[in-house]
C-alpha cells in the first residue's frame, strides 16, 4: 500500500456511483454493477492499485468500444467439470463473477471444476472473484494473462504479462484467507507512482528500454519476474503456467500475441482469458476436520516469532487493518480519481455522493 | 544443476538396480520399481538434486520402519472429479504414480480432476509425476509440502517447507513443457553442497539460527521464500496454498505441524500429504487449436532477445542439453552415492551394474 491523499465515500454510496458511471458510458445494468462491485470491493480491501482509480480506464474502453457494453456471455459446459465462457468482448468483470458462479455450480457436484474465459477485458483484481467462491464455502484458484510488460528470465523485452495467481480460502469463522499475487515483483503502475513521488525502485524488479536492470523510474519500462537476476526463472515459470491455462485453454492467443492495451487501436477489443479452478472442500475432507486443520495452520503461522517491529502474517492478512478502518470511515478514493470521476458525473448527469468527513 | 564427478550407468541397468535394492531393504516390488522410476527420470532429466543420490535416504527410511514397505493404497472417489489416496505410509513414489493415474482416469471423463494423498512420504521430484500425466496428453499440476525448513516472510524461525509447484503440459511434437519449482529460492542441500565446496551462498535465500540473512553456508540453517526480503510473502504466500491443499484438503497436518524428517524418532512415519490436478487440454480446447497455442507460445518465447551468452528459455529448456547428453551417454551418479549405492549391494548380494566407460 502506498499512502495518498483521499476523500472518503461510504461502500454503497460509491459502489451505486460507480455502476451508474459505467452505465452512462454504455454499460448494461448488470455490467455496470460488476465492475462496481468488483473494483470497491478491491478498494475497501485495500487493493487501492486494483480498485476504483481504474474506473475512468473502463469509461474510456466502453466509450471507444473496445468494451463491449451489451456482452451475449455464452456458457457452455463441455464436460461434467469444464466450462467454457464466450465473454464477447465485454466488462472483465462480469465474465469472472459469471465465471466463478458456475465453477461454483459445477463443483457443488464434482467436487472440483474448471472454466476457462475467452474473449474477455481486463477484470481488476483476480483475487475479488477466486474471494466471491471463498465467500459461498468454496476454495478457488484463479488467474489471468494480459498483454507483454514483464521481460522473461534472461531476455531483454516484454513478454510476458504481470500475470496473477489468486488463491482464496474459506476459514470457519473469519474472512476468508486471500492470496493475489502478481509473478512479477511489483505491478507496472508502481513504477508511474515513483516517477510522480521522486523516489527511486527497489532494486531487481523493474528494466529499462534495453533490458538492463535500473532503480530509476523514468528508465524503467518493463518490469522484471518474481525472483530477480538470479531466480527470475521461478516468477516467469508461473507466469508461462498462467498464460497457458489462460491461452491454449481458453482458445485464446497468448500473452505476448495480444494486441497492446495502450498505444493500439482503442476500438479493438483485448481479447484476454482467465482461468478458474474451483474446489469444495467437503467432497476431499469432512467439513469440521478441513476448518480445524485450517485454523490450526492460520493459528501456527500468525503466533511464530517475527522480526522486530513485524509479525507473521498469513496471505491477505497485511491489508486487515485497512479494511477495519475502510468499513468505519469510508472507502478512499485518491484525488486524482476523484476528479476525474466528478468530472464524468457532470457530464453525464449523475449525482456526486456525499463524502464522509475527516475525522 | 551442479557439476560433480560421476560414474555413468544406462538408464535401463541402473532402473533395474536401483529396484533390487529397494526390494532387498524391505519394498514390496511394486514400490521398489515405483521409485527406481522416478529417481532415476528426476537424474535422467537433471534434476539431480531428487536423482538417484536419495536412494540411500530412502533405504534407511524402508529398513527403520519410517516407511512401510507393503502399503495398503486405498483409492476413495469421492465426488465424480475428485479422489482420496491413503497411502498407508509407504513410499511416496508409488502412491504419487498411482495418484496421476486415478487422476487422469477422471478427468479423461470429467475435463479436470483432483487426487488429494494422505499419509504418505517423500516424493522426490513432484516433477516425476505431472509428467508422467503429460506424457499421457494431460496436462498437470502437482504439489507436497514437508516439515519446516523455510521461514516465513518476516520470519525467523523455519515453519513452511520447500513446497513446490509443478506444472507439466504436453507439447505435440516434443517433450512436455515441465515447471518443477521450490517457493524457496534454493533447495536446502544446496546449502549443504555449499559448506563441501567452500563457496558463499547467493544474497537473500538463506538464514541463521537466528533468523538473519547469511551467506555463509556453515551458518545457514534455513531458506527464506523466494522473493527474499522484500517480496518473500510471495513466495511465502504460495508456500501456505501448497500447504492447506497438502495438509486441509488432505485430512494431514500442516507442514510444521509434521514430524521433522531428521532428529525424530525414526521408526515414525511422516505422513505427508500431496496435492494433483489432472486437466485433459482436449475437453477445453480443439486439441488442433489447443496444440497449436501451445505451439506458438513456444516459438515466441524462445524467439526472445536476450543477455549477451544466455538465451530464453521456457521452463524445462535449460535441462535440455544435458538430457541428451545423458540419453546419449548414460545417467550420472555421484561418487559418494555411487560408493553408497555399492555398499548396500554387497551388503544384500545385488550385482553391481557396469559403469559406461568414459569417452
Amino acid at each position: 500500500m502506498e499512502s495518498f491523499e483521499d476523500v472518503r465515500i461510504r461502500r454503497p454510496e460509491l459502489e451505486s456511483f460507480v455502476a451508474d458511471l459505467l452505465e452512462k458510458a454504455g454499460a448494461r445494468r448488470d455490467g455496470a454493477e460488476a465492475t462496481a462491485r468488483a473494483v470497491v470491493d478491491a478498494s475497501a480491501r485495500a487493493f487501492d492499485t486494483h480498485g476504483v482509480r481504474l474506473v475512468p480506464h473502463y469509461v474510456e474502453s466502453l466509450v471507444s468500444g473496445r468494451v463491449n457494453g451489451a456482452p451475449d456471455l455464452r456458457f457452455t459446459r463441455q464436460a461434467a467439470a469444464v466450462g467454457h465462457l464466450d465473454a464477447d468482448d465485454g466488462l472483465g468483470h462480469l465474465a469472472s463473477y459469471r465465471a466463478v458462479e458456475e465453477g461454483v455450480a459445477m463443483a457443488r457436484e464434482t467436487g472440483i471444476a474448471a472454466v476457462a474465459v475467452a474473449r474477455s477485458s481486463h477484470h481488476g483484481a483476480t483475487g475479488c472473484y477466486t474471494l466471491a467462491a471463498a465467500r459461498q464455502g468454496f476454495a478457488a484458484i484463479g488467474m489471468t494473462h494480459s498483454d507483454a510488460i514483464v521481460v522473461p528470465h534472461d531476455g531483454l523485452k516484454p513478454f510476458n504479462g504481470t500475470n496473477p495467481i489468486s488463491f482464496a480460502l474459506p476459514v470457519a469463522g473469519e474472512e476468508p484467507m486471500l492470496l493475489d499475487m502478481a509473478t512479477s515483483s511489483i505491478p507496472l503502475n508502481r513504477v508511474f507512482l515513483r516517477r510522480a513521488t521522486g523516489q527511486p525502485l527497489p532494486p531487481e524488479v523493474a528494466v529499462d528500454k534495453d533490458g538492463a536492470v535500473t532503480t530509476d523510474p523514468h528508465q524503467a519500462t518493463a518490469l522484471m519476474p518474481l525472483g530477480g537476476t538470479a531466480y527470475g526463472y521461478k516468477g516467469a515459470g508461473l507466469a508461462a503456467m498462467v498464460d497457458i491455462l489462460c491461452s491454449a485453454f481458453t482458445g485464446m492467443a497468448h500473452g505476448a500475441a495480444l494486441p497492446a492495451f495502450t498505444g493500439t487501436e482503442e476500438s479493438q477489443p483485448v481479447s484476454l482469458g482467465h482461468f478458474f479452478i474451483v474446489l469444495r472442500p467437503e467432497l476431499f475432507q469432512p467439513l469440521a476436520l478441513f476448518d480445524a486443520r485450517v485454523a490450526a495452520f492460520l493459528a501456527d503461522l500468525r503466533s511464530q516469532p517475527a522480526k522486530p517491529g513485524t509479525r507473521v502474517m498469513a496471505p491477505g492478512d497485511p491489508e486487515r487493518d485497512a479494511q477495519a478502518d475502510r468499513r468505519a470511515n469510508g472507502v478512499p478514493v485518491d484525488l486524482t480519481t476523484w476528479d476525474s470521476l466528478r468530472e464524468i458525473a457532470v457530464r453525464h448527469g449523475v449525482a456526486v455522493p456525499t463524502t464522509v468527513p475527516k475525522a
